[in-house]
């Protein structure tokens, strides 16, 4: 816990001095104002995250947080549970679509299991995998709680001390997930948290036709019933309708604010972990860039909560980071509007020579 | 007029078996169906362009048109015309917009002079940048036409040249502008092939207020009504309303079209060229790929038109090729999508040694 206090009262928000630098020298720069839009918004928030107006944005890492869940006992997913640690060895093996899209944007990716229902001990040992396992998957939160508080925490915990082990090697972070039914713990956390209803916060998740979606969203309203979670505690909500991957991004999003680093938030999963991150140390929104629309529903929902307007819409509804991997190509580009491109005066300087 | 009529007469569509090769594989992927969504209809599209589903994208050019307007003369810009020849300098000085952003994607940056009206020798002696000068601007186009037909038609095929010139080191190619005033002849051509009011298709160029808004929209009016364009005619319309550097564009994208090579569409003068080549050979926008949705809505109007959907919406009005450059981020992610990642049979084989 004691980790997870110190963390959550020592965020700070970003520099107002940065971001004043570095709108001056945007100003300036050879184009008619403002021109590259969204590009230079960017380029301000990172300033104002990292403190400096020629900030290092080359070292990236996507980290992918694993864990499975209980639920799937309640058939909300196509997929059967075995294939997440499946899907865990092909992250390991470079075949996946993060590992593409990563290797594209420069990115290296680091897969963390925090709750896998399946052994992966030989990734483990070999160091192919960051080990933090909590438990082998949550319990069927249609039936009772998910995990445990203190588990909650450890696992919230996890996820920070990823960020401050990776902190020596990265520049910039970006959110990934695995882990076959983690919609359904994400639309519940969401439907908690903003208020909604959970029919406004679920979606279709790798496929689901009508009649079960309408299946998903009974179960999940029956869930959160059953377990009342309380919005205003944030472990309460994490501990019995959470899962240990969502609680490693929310963890992971802590750890990059306290280091002042920014952190970049792929889909509805990565979401549901940066609003719980949000509403343990609400200035830690300061540091997350939302990679892309998301075709999951309650994603928009949670960022509009953030006040988080998304980069990309590509229509993906992956996760794995996928979105945070395309988006840090952008990263790059508007710090190197920033860092890179002349003033009027620069120009008129090196035209006359 | 000889390359102008073979070239346009010479262009076929995508290749269907390459495209449906591509869905083929990409439905096996290792990912939920489509789960990456827009990259993978582009991957689709990539495929189809270049009759291969192991496309090259590596070599990547972003060939900026330029060219002056004698339009500038009714102060339907907030910048002075000599600009554009500092813009060009700032070019090949590598600090500029586009300079910054091509730089970030691995592309290389080739300016053409179509219609500059100042000295550039000096640079295209040294072979700084492309001389295919028609002449030293355009007339301004609201008291008579902007250039002879013969003019038009020279200045199209000049831009098929460079195509074919930079075709052995350009697998993608970027269309790019600079030119002071030049969305009053984009907003021009976007008004009259798509039959709308002007007002429909004006922007605020490069920041223009109210008053001055629509002193350009009174301004367009009156030209149109005075040369009267003929939309059936696209020499007629690129003569009486038009300009170098937008001919350059439409000839560069012909110019891929009959290549086989992709071409990145940027903002509202790109388009604007895009659609001019569209109106020649409808074919070649098989072979065009919008790069992002501008502020000035005539683009958006003239994408509707070619049944184009953006990539980015980035709040971007700049030109340059800015847009387009930041897209071929998108257009390698995608074919590595597509050449990269495992199919599920693929994956177990991994696995499983």
């Amino acid at each position: 816990m004691q980790l997870l206090n110190q963390t959550i009262t020592s965020i700070e928000g970003q520099s107002e001095t940065s971001r004043q630098q570095a709108k001056d020298r945007l100003d300036q720069l050879i184009m008619p104002h403002w021109a590259l839009g969204r590009l230079m918004d960017l380029a301000v928030d990172i300033a104002g995250i990292s403190g400096s107006i020629r900030p290092n944005v080359k070292r990236k890492t996507i980290v992918v947080m694993a864990g499975d869940h209980g639920i799937v006992d309640a058939g909300i997913s196509l997929y059967p549970q075995e294939l997440t640690v499946e899907m865990v060895r092909g992250f390991v093996n470079g075949v996946a679509g993060i590992n593409v899209l990563a290797r594209q944007a420069g990115a290296d990716v680091k897969v963390v299991d925090m709750g896998v229902a399946g052994d992966l001990s030989d990734l483990a040992i070999n160091g192919d995998i960051i080990d933090r396992k909590i438990a082998a998957g949550t319990n069927n939160f249609a039936t009772g709680e998910a995990m445990s508080r203190a588990q909650a925490i450890r696992a919230l915990e996890a996820g920070i001390s990823v960020a401050h082990d990776l902190a020596g090697t990265t520049d910039v972070f970006g959110t990934g997930d695995m882990g076959i039914g983690n919609t359904s713990p994400s639309s519940a956390i969401i439907a908690t948290f903003c208020q909604l209803p959970v029919a406004d916060t679920v979606g279709r998740g790798t496929g689901l036709d009508d009649a079960q979606l309408a299946n998903k969203i009974k179960v999940l309203e029956k869930a959160l019933e059953l377990n009342n979670p309380d919005p205003t505690d944030p472990i309460d909500v994490l501990s019995k309708v959470g899962g240990y991957e969502i609680a490693g991004i929310a963890g992971l999003i802590l750890g990059a604010a306290i280091l002042k680093k920014p952190v970049i938030v792929d889909g509805i999963i990565s979401t549901a972990g940066a609003l719980l991150a949000a509403r343990l140390a609400p200035k830690c929104t300061e540091y997350m860039i939302a990679a892309h629309r998301s075709v999951e529903k309650g994603q928009i929902a949670a960022l509009a909560d953030m006040g988080k307007e998304p980069l990309l819409d590509l229509q993906f509804r992956l996760g794995e980071g996928t979105g945070a991997a395309v988006a840090m190509n952008l990263v790059e580009g508007a710090v190197a509007i920033l860092t890179e491109m002349a003033t009027f005066s620069e120009a008129t300087v090196s035209m006359e020579k």
